[in-house]
């Protein structure tokens, strides 16, 4: 047993509020804070003075891990490395969210997308475990995946935006335009909580578990995992987020997903334990914030 | 200057004709054969052949590269390692493709698709040098696709499928009901030689460059790009294969990939050198045979 374990500290930085929390691992957490997302100044100040202060009662922190809601550059031989990237968000386009961090510690600061670090989470303490290749899906207000692919993080060109694929859908059947400001009736624009408020008029967690918005839920969701087991190859799925962590959803899916693929992925784990490929967070909604702390650990020498 | 470069045996083996080569590099194939694909005992013992006369010719092999039409198993740790899968091709479902190799050469076999084959020979040799996320595909009797991510060949759960992912399609403007045994009117089943061939009673090579087949085809391949560059954000994709490097095709196909991102990726070689984003292999129609050899060459300690 060391004795000198190195102490971590995570952002999970989201659209809404900021979790930041001190710790080593998920049953030890030695201390924790939320508050809104205002101003990039003024949200990065609190991050800095939540770490200081636990630096103050915990010792130094080793490295700072933060997984941010994007479009982001996650690249750190770019010239906007740890910046926002063009956002609707008021402010946010083109933030230096990073250097706050850099400048308050003089210690290594792992920067990616929200959905990278929920996967990274996932992998180390959640159902992500073992696999060397798999997605993690959110669906709340918007619809994100990270992914972890051969064994690492995957950035590629910046990041994924996997969700804004175009799905196939039946404008008689749902005649709803979208709420994608960007594509309209992409994957996010027609299953995201802001598509279910503006299609049904209320929100998703007023709907009744036989509303037929969920059934239309559980079927655009099901072709996106369809797609995305064709293009990336995952060993499983996992999916959280307000929408995606319904437990009435998920058998739906899983069983609309198997009846996409339609047995052309040979692997025992579609055709026969479909509760197996696709699942929740084995980490439930902390998977962001125990993320941020798993690509903390990343910056250690052995990682 | 090395005197003693290791000589890589390369197979490419397709649905219809293997091509099986030796050399070290596209500048250095000291020879080719093609033949037919017809049992799996008969074409596999051609290659044999093939391998030892130029054994014979020009010294040991190192190893041997086989790039395959799949489904296969290209994972080294299964029961069924280099064997292909079910696959509607008559007499070759679980035909042990690897084994005969094996038997034949006490040297290093490396298996992979066809698709990954041909990304991997792009990378050492033609459109993805220095790139580290990538995809190749190619559009001919089918649709397949590999991909390079993170500095490594994508199989995750088995191997990637790209070409089945469904489109959104209208089908007052297209009523044409597809030619995949499996989805029908998948991406494949709408884009490939035979649906072409299905869709409009003859030969994509036999249709001019103004007729509708093509713009609606652009239409179809562009919005699989667009899910693509969402789903596994490739820095780049190389187009091949007969209906995939067809000339006339390629500026609209850029240009409608551009329309469907619609901005949402920001990044210069997509908003403003979609030419370099989507582009035609470098090795032409050699992408799979140089694959094969860059797979065998994979074998070597340093690699």
């Amino acid at each position: 047993m060391k004795n000198n374990t190195p102490l971590f500290g995570g952002i999970e930085g989201g659209g809404t509020k900021f979790v930041c929390a001190v710790g080593t691992r998920p049953d030890d957490i030695r201390a924790e804070t939320r508050f809104p997302t205002t101003s990039p100044e003024e949200t990065m100040a609190q991050a800095v003075d939540f770490f200081k202060q636990q630096e103050r009662n915990f010792g130094e922190l080793a490295s700072i891990g933060f997984a941010c809601f994007g479009p982001l550059d996650p690249n750190p031989t770019s010239a906007t490395y740890g910046h926002i990237l063009p956002t609707p968000k008021p402010g946010w386009t083109n933030a230096d969210v990073v250097g706050p961090l850099r400048s308050a510690f003089g210690i290594p600061i792992i920067f990616d997308t929200d959905v990278n670090g929920a996967a990274l989470g996932e992998w180390r303490w959640g159902k992500g475990q073992g696999l060397n290749t798999f997605i993690y899906l959110t669906i709340g207000t918007g619809v994100g995946g990270g992914a972890y692919v051969e064994g690492k993080l995957l950035h590629g060109l910046i990041h994924p935006e996997m969700g804004h694929i175009l799905l196939r859908r039946d404008k008689n059947k749902d005649p709803f335009d979208g709420a994608c400001p960007f594509h309209g009736d992409c994957f996010e624009g027609l299953t995201s909580g802001v598509a279910i408020e503006k299609r049904w008029g209320q929100r998703g967690s007023n709907l009744p578990e036989d509303h037929p918005a969920w059934e239309l839920e559980a079927e655009y969701i099901a072709q996106a995992l369809a797609d995305y087991s064709f293009t990336l190859s995952p060993q499983r799925i996992i999916i959280g987020g307000g929408v995606g962590s319904l437990e009435h959803l998920l058998p739906r899916v899983q069983q609309k997903t198997r009846d996409f693929i339609n047995r052309y992925i040979q692997s025992p784990v579609i055709l026969e334990d479909i509760e197996n490929y696709i699942v929740h967070p084995g980490l439930g909604n902390l998977s962001g914030v125990l993320g941020a702390l798993a690509l903390a650990e990343q910056a250690l020498p052995e990682n």
